[in-house]
């Protein structure tokens, strides 16, 4: 029997797989939990920039993507999630070979949640280290008013 | 003869070339002016999110990137720029063919660069409208200690 | 005759007399016009820092205020407003008389409203230089679910 | 003996009263450790707001000068911290009898220090809940190149 779980684990994914950029970014949706989330993407010349490290912009994209992703794990099956605005702090070099985001909820709310990200890097060992931390708010709005 | 301007303009524009997520996103440097920087990508699926509208990241990274290079064009030759935070404010969806980001100068400092970003759409019809507006901080690095 | 915009006036002039820490600032309301307000205050100790500048708690809620104002001087009668998420950006140490703050609206939406604000200093010649630049969040809640 | 993380205390604690801001709020420095500070203040009228909750002003104060302490209790004798920029996202109404703001350090580098801030309000009972979270970023200067 399908568990409420499980659901919001298959409409994230189904959600995930609709994103053109995630796909272009060579993402993938590493773990979806009531109110935290986790996608990663492979550090690659494909998203670094003029000093060869991760663009800010790859950062932000997984970052915002795994938070917007927690807050509407959190969310009725009848709405869907948009970034109202976020804001991201870059505190290290993003030098390694994944970007690995988490996404979680600081307090939701019926249409306004407030989320936080942690965007770190893995090196080949395996070993990671925050390279930039994000704090944002997304709203909830009804699935049938979401433009496209 | 090689005038300050041109050289700027020549600076950044080879700075743009080596950024891996630009030719990932189809970006393209459209103006450099001292404190003033206009860059654009297609809107293609290849950066939309799954309600079918350009993902937050890609209206980031396109304003992170103009907003960076307007506070590289009032740098010495010595220095990089990076980017040490930016914040994002998604006002409108994103739908239309193309994304173009205008980054300029708030107040230069030695050091610190205080940016903002809009983030606009054109539609086939060339009209365009603001998406998204971005503030942030821009720090200036000694070329020879930035990561890469 | 009361015109609309001598009601939006009154209105926010009402609001702001019941604003306690207005108050405690000593500040002014300056201007009220649809999408556009200014309020003032003394830079004195009261509202200095241990560098002897306003405290950026100071220049954060007199630009708090005025992009507040400005985004309910757009909405309907029956709505109030409360602030979201605002961020600041410092740009020059402030240090004058007076500390004079203008709110301004990006786009007003139905619910959510962005706003701007500019943080300046005048000195004792009246000229003034901008000491800080703030964006913003602002959301229309019913007049009746307000707290307090 | 005196030692380091006395030294520590007595320099925030010194600091703390020069700032007339926080005479004015009748704010309190309640703990300092290194990388962790809390100061709080009454929650009255002359910090509320027209709903008659305490104004984004007096949290911003409160968790930036916190925030500011936190990132300065890392930093060596000869160097004073300004802020460069702050964002708080206000997530619940700030109402009680007391407002506690702490604030801690996220990554501290030799200029640049990323801050985190919690904002709380006690009731009467003692109980406290989150009202606001604050992301900012402090820079290390040199004590004698500080304004005033």
């Amino acid at each position: 029997m399908t568990t409420p779980d499980t659901q919001i684990h298959a409409r994230i994914a189904a959600s995930f797989d609709r994103q053109g950029l995630m796909d272009t970014l060579g993402a993938r949706l590493d773990l979806v939990e009531r109110g935290r989330v986790i996608v990663s993407a492979p550090l690659t010349d494909a998203i670094r920039q003029q000093q060869g490290v991760a663009h800010a912009g790859a950062s932000f994209a997984l970052g915002d993507t795994a938070a917007g992703y927690a807050a509407l794990s959190l969310m009725p099956a009848d709405k869907e999630v948009v970034s109202i605005e976020v804001k991201i702090n870059l505190i290290a070099p993003a030098v390694g070979v994944r970007l690995i985001a988490e996404g979680s909820v600081v307090r939701a709310g019926r249409q306004i949640t407030v989320v936080r990200g942690d965007v770190l890097v893995a090196d080949e060992s395996g070993a990671s280290k925050t390279v930039a931390v994000l704090q944002g708010t997304m709203m909830a709005v009804p699935t049938d008013r979401t433009p496209g």
